[in-house]
């Protein structure tokens, strides 16, 4: 309740863009009128546009080349694989594809993208992944355990790896998603144990030839000094390794979520990178998944039950966490964006946006300021694009979308 | 790492029961030897005990009919709807079943249930999902906001419904899981709006025949002060209306998970029940999901990563938490068993058991004593029969998994 405070507005200037825009009150994506498509499609729906992920996509790369660092993009394809998106992405041939499981190397195949542009990162990794691993010997393995170099170099004695380390600094949107800070994660391998990995990769004649390591989920320009630390410990490891060619700094670039924190600046992220690689003369390989289909996804959802519960302002929606699970998983909240606003200054409120889960947990976004709801009004959940469709289930017997690309 | 303290032996003794426990060094659960079981089926399979549901299920009705409550247990469908278990549960004819979605009422039908054995109790109902219900006016509705009872109202007047309310007190098995505490939760319509709620069953003339509430999500002995205040609070809705025949005190009794706090004392339960309910003559309802299944399921797995990593034993295992959500959501722990001992005493090891997901909230139990692991073994995610695979998704597309009726 916010009868105390001076009357605030629903103020959609930080998260609008070019392509994401108010059009006489209309919400416009991709230069589609959502209201207009949500009441053709229904919803509960997601819609990408392939133009933004390509944006995305080379904003990473200008910077990178603006530096002169020689770089690849794999695109780590668990945050999205709506085939025809997919689709596009081959057709551009920008990127080569990030995987992290059997499937997903067969699915990125099928979508035509060959073998030597295909990378592995997994982790609890079982024996028959490996033994599929083993039978594309031109995809790259970044191997996360000492375990899978021995059982990896079994199964192909000289083959080129990665070694995924911790680099025991990391940040993100918040603690929840810090992949690699103090606290020992599960991912990669540490320090004190480098010299055997080492050891292990000679005795199955492997050549370490990258180093790979992953800093967190949504890093942003306040993330920077962590960011060159965590570099600045990866060098520790890649000093090691006399046939290194590459440093892999993994994905978790961050979207704005809040207008607390504005975009990653990335001409400084890039300059921090080419410091720590050009004096080593190392490629640089990354993985982004969300940064690239984050901001270029929405789930547009129907309003169903507006009502003031114990003093809070809950508006119910058609869709929950069993098709976007960040919020459970992480508390990091979508932008919640009305498809139709009704006028000018029109009277807002606070609200907490409920999916239709039975859990507590289903929430989407907490204490957002709105203009007035109204029951059987369309909202887009923005900031909706990975790690939604992709890990959707169908709890509650809940799951039904559709999907669309709107470009 | 433990080396400062005396060593300590892994001790199943706190969960092991008739029907799941060690003969020979081997997990046997429902008659079944685990280990053979899941070298047969592979792994992840999900093995459920169809008798192990049957008995939770009858000691919520034995404890409640010594107090001489009339009663009627509604299984909410959600917790898992494996259908060979569900078949068995309708050939029993020991209880109906809740559902929260359209979707979820259709599949109770097919498997044989009356609509007149089918509770409704959903959140952010939509126009849609009401017009479903409107075509099944044997179905019971409970209403958990005004909005329901006026939409569902228009479509149906006349309707006996029942009114979802929010007690206000909550407890479970921690903090994130109280789905009525003090902070205002999405569920339930809470007494500053009641009148509103009559006037408006009222105006369509739909009697309010059960007020239903819900409690949390494992809420054991140690909550049951917490209980008696919540259905204390439910008197009050429930001396409003006066139509009311049934209570409905909803689900959410838990299972132990831990040794500390042991199983909840249904005596006492059932004796609060009556005290609450029999001076006003009511029957009661109840909705439990987990309560019935989380016991009656396991999870096999196979670990394929055993490593210390920056002081940590890790094992990993071949799946995660798009199988088995319950840690990544409320960091509720599995009890973890291997399926095959050793030896009598043999050398235990702390381990943080992590899935094949690579999220770093893929955790499925942190911190746990168990005889050491090797790769290769096999262990059980004990407390995993609900919310598994009715929640589970193909993240990662890590999504294939089997699911087995043992008995």
């Amino acid at each position: 309740m916010d009868d105390d405070r001076a009357p605030r507005n629903f103020d959609p200037a930080w998260w609008q863009r070019d392509d994401l825009q108010y059009r006489a009150g209309r919400l416009h994506f991709a230069g589609r009128d959502l209201r207009a498509l949500a009441a053709r499609t229904g919803t509960p729906a997601f819609v990408y546009s392939a133009a933004r992920v390509r944006a995305n996509l080379g904003r990473l790369q200008v910077a990178l080349a603006a530096e002169g660092v020689p770089h690849r993009v794999f695109y780590a394809i668990k945050a999205n694989r709506f085939r025809p998106l997919l689709q596009a992405m081959h057709e551009w041939g920008l990127c080569g594809i990030d995987v992290c499981s059997p499937a997903e190397l067969q699915y990125a195949m099928e979508l035509g993208f060959d073998a030597a542009d295909i990378s592995f990162t997994g982790h609890a990794v079982s024996n028959s992944d490996l033994d599929t691993l083993a039978r594309h010997p031109e995809v790259h393995v970044n191997c996360d355990a000492l375990s899978t170099i021995r059982r990896l170099g079994e199964r192909c004695p000289g083959r080129s790896i990665g070694i995924r380390v911790n680099p025991r600094v990391g940040a993100g949107y918040n603690d929840r998603l810090h992949y690699a800070g103090v606290r020992p994660s599960k991912f990669g391998i540490y320090r004190d144990r480098f010299d055997e990995a080492l050891e292990l990769a000679a005795r199955f004649r492997m050549k370490v030839t990258q180093i790979h390591f992953h800093f967190g989920y949504g890093y942003l320009t306040r993330d920077l000094p962590q960011f060159e630390e965590a570099l600045a410990n990866a060098a520790w490891f890649v000093d090691r390794c006399p046939d290194i060619d590459t440093l892999d700094v993994g994905g978790g670039m961050g979207a704005p979520i809040t207008p607390e924190h504005p975009p990653l600046d990335l001409g400084r992220w890039a300059a921090l990178i080419a410091r720590a690689t050009r004096s080593r003369n190392l490629k640089v390989h990354l993985e982004p998944g969300d940064y690239l289909m984050k901001d270029a996804g929405a789930l547009l959802c129907e309003v169903n039950t507006v009502e003031n519960k114990g003093g809070v302002n809950f508006a119910g929606v058609d869709a929950g966490l069993n098709l976007q699970n960040l919020w459970a998983y992480y508390q990091t909240p979508f932008i919640i964006a009305p498809l139709a606003l009704r006028a000018v200054g029109e009277a807002c409120e606070t609200y907490t946006v409920t999916g239709n889960i039975n859990e507590a947990i289903d929430v989407l976004a907490e204490d957002v300021l709105l203009p007035q709801l109204q029951e059987e009004d369309f909202v887009a959940l923005l900031n909706a694009g990975g790690y939604g469709s992709a890990a959707a289930s169908n709890h509650c017997m809940r799951g039904g979308f559709t999907e669309h690309l709107l470009d």
